[in-house]
């Protein structure tokens, strides 16, 4: 069913695979389907799977509540494993748009994946918090036993946000704070519920237990309090371990919080990041990087995976990698296809 | 003569040459000083080349116009290759800092230096101009061939603000122009007069013959009708090829331009990225990118240049790669130690 790209592609499109049909899921579907390097032919929730190899239209899928609903796919509960038993080598990526709490949801899927062994393509996820990516880390050797080459932490922050960081710190001889600060606008809380239920983990008073008792009359009920707009400060989000694995500072000097507004589209803040630090002469410099209000959570999280997905697939296919590597470790790459022969083409062989 | 670190640092640091001494070269002393993974172990110019193992210090060199008047330099005037020949062993890693009039000067220079064979190590450049780039390309299989890594427009434009570049245009479903503006201010022409020069060939009515041809004096006599200050517009800068080489845009889509202040170290304007591309939901958007105005142009040529060191270092030990890359091919990285083993360690085994 793919009909509106804006132009045949001479390579021939990456399979996707999308697992996880919430917001964050379904804003994939859409946002895949204007990049014609990509085409996806799956997607997955908690009771179904669907795929198909022509290819999947947003239109098909945008207004379910449930996979399920839709004729063709099939209804299981181990719709990941069935997914990737049945079609794993007609899969070439995938995103991981899965809701992460507990936080050891997202490494136990992977590890299951990596073992099950039909799949053995590139995964990017979009994690957010520390101690989840932590725990992907641990799964090196496991992901190279099985082929596959895991890039974490490569949605917005950590990934868009803190890849623009660690190159913008480069002009530093030593880096004082990383400060990404993020506005996000979502109409409705409905569509994002697993992402607006990870902000709450942030908020004063909640943690993990405590969310996940709540049903989502509580969630509402909270976010009445505060007229719909929810601040996050101090976050646990990775961007603080990448960025000292890529060598820019220790961990400690990287701040990330932002505002969510849960009932307007329009974002209640833009988007920042604030790079300072101290230049060759001894003085105390800032770069600010600040995002149009008119790109969304969809663009700054799906565009980024899906350019860590190119480069991933650059490196497993001519460079046999595999194993796991974070945002901050690789560029991320566009999907026009140059005019001239890539200089890397030769090195790739 | 290294004695200003601020850390002594756990892994044994990089030995860098630095091939040229006018301002840049001489910058790049004073900047991989501040950073303890590097120690600056030879510098050259055109007419002899200074080696020390024990690491050169910014205080030997800063005032010499000619490294022929220090009493350890080797007065030849093959002095890059005599350096290379004699230590070629000792040495890691390699900036250019050469200027790059005429156009073939870099590229040659490469091929003798993999020809020869004597290092084997990783090289970076900060060549400007996109035809230079292009030639620097053609070299891959002789690169390889001699075992080395060149990392090719590395400096700042190319370099540390096409790679922001890159990673801020991942947001967008297409690019429709990347305009890179830059200020730079320098308290006297003299320091830097090969960039001065090179920046001249972008100003109506001059081209590589005529600039060639100009004197000291000459550069002096147009400088003076401009005040000082020269606009550049449409500069033939290959931010443009390496784009499109990185799948970002279609090279057209690049502009580069600038005000270059040469007779005060405050730059005339902010140096400014800016990012327009389409959204998933089809709007027009633009991120920002703006430096601080603290940051000269050492630290946004320099420290990048060797963040991509960095990179192209572990690239090569761990993983063989030899050849050409654009720096819009992979991430620089930074300095600093992490706490926990980075995860990447083991894939690089």
């Amino acid at each position: 069913m793919v009909s509106d790209k804006k132009e045949a592609h001479a390579m021939k499109p990456l399979k996707l695979a999308i697992l996880g049909a919430g917001g964050l899921g379904k804003g994939m579907v859409k946002r895949a389907q204007l990049s014609p390097d990509f085409k996806t032919v799956a997607i997955v929730d908690s009771e179904a799977y669907y795929f198909s190899l022509n290819g999947i239209h947003p239109s098909e899928v945008e207004n379910l509540s449930s996979l399920g609903s839709l004729d063709h796919s099939v209804r299981t509960p181990q719709a990941i494993m069935d997914l990737l038993e049945a079609h794993g080598q007609d899969i070439d990526v995938i995103f991981m748009a899965l809701p992460n709490i507990p936080v050891a949801f997202m490494p136990e899927i992977t590890q299951k994946i990596a073992l099950q062994g039909s799949f053995q393509g590139v995964i990017v996820d979009a994690l957010k918090r520390t101690r989840a990516v932590e725990m992907m880390l641990e799964l090196d050797s496991i992901l190279k036993q099985a082929g596959l080459l895991y890039i974490t932490g490569a949605g917005a922050t950590p990934g868009f946000l803190s890849t623009l960081a660690a190159v913008a710190a480069q002009s530093f001889v030593e880096v004082k704070q990383v400060e990404i600060k993020f506005g996000v606008g979502i109409a409705n809380w409905n569509q994002y519920k697993a992402t607006v239920r990870e902000d709450f983990l942030h908020l004063e008073g909640f943690d993990a237990d405590r969310v996940a008792q709540m049903t989502d009359a509580d969630i509402e009920a909270e976010l009445e309090k505060r007229n719909g707009l929810i601040e996050l400060v101090n976050m646990e989000h990775a961007d603080d371990l990448i960025l000292e694995l890529a060598g820019i500072c220790p961990r400690e000097n990287v701040i990330v919080g932002g505002w969510v507004d849960t009932r307007h589209a329009k974002k209640p803040i833009s988007t920042t990041v604030l790079i300072t630090g101290i230049t060759t002469q001894g003085e105390t410099a800032t770069h600010t990087i600040t995002l149009d209000d008119a790109s969304t959570m969809v663009d700054n999280v799906c565009g980024p995976a899906l350019g860590f997905l190119r480069q991933g697939v650059r490196l497993q296919k001519t460079h046999h990698w595999s194993g796991i590597l974070t945002s901050a470790d690789i560029m991320p790459r566009g999907g026009v296809e140059a005019r001239v022969t890539s200089p890397t083409e030769p090195l790739l062989v």
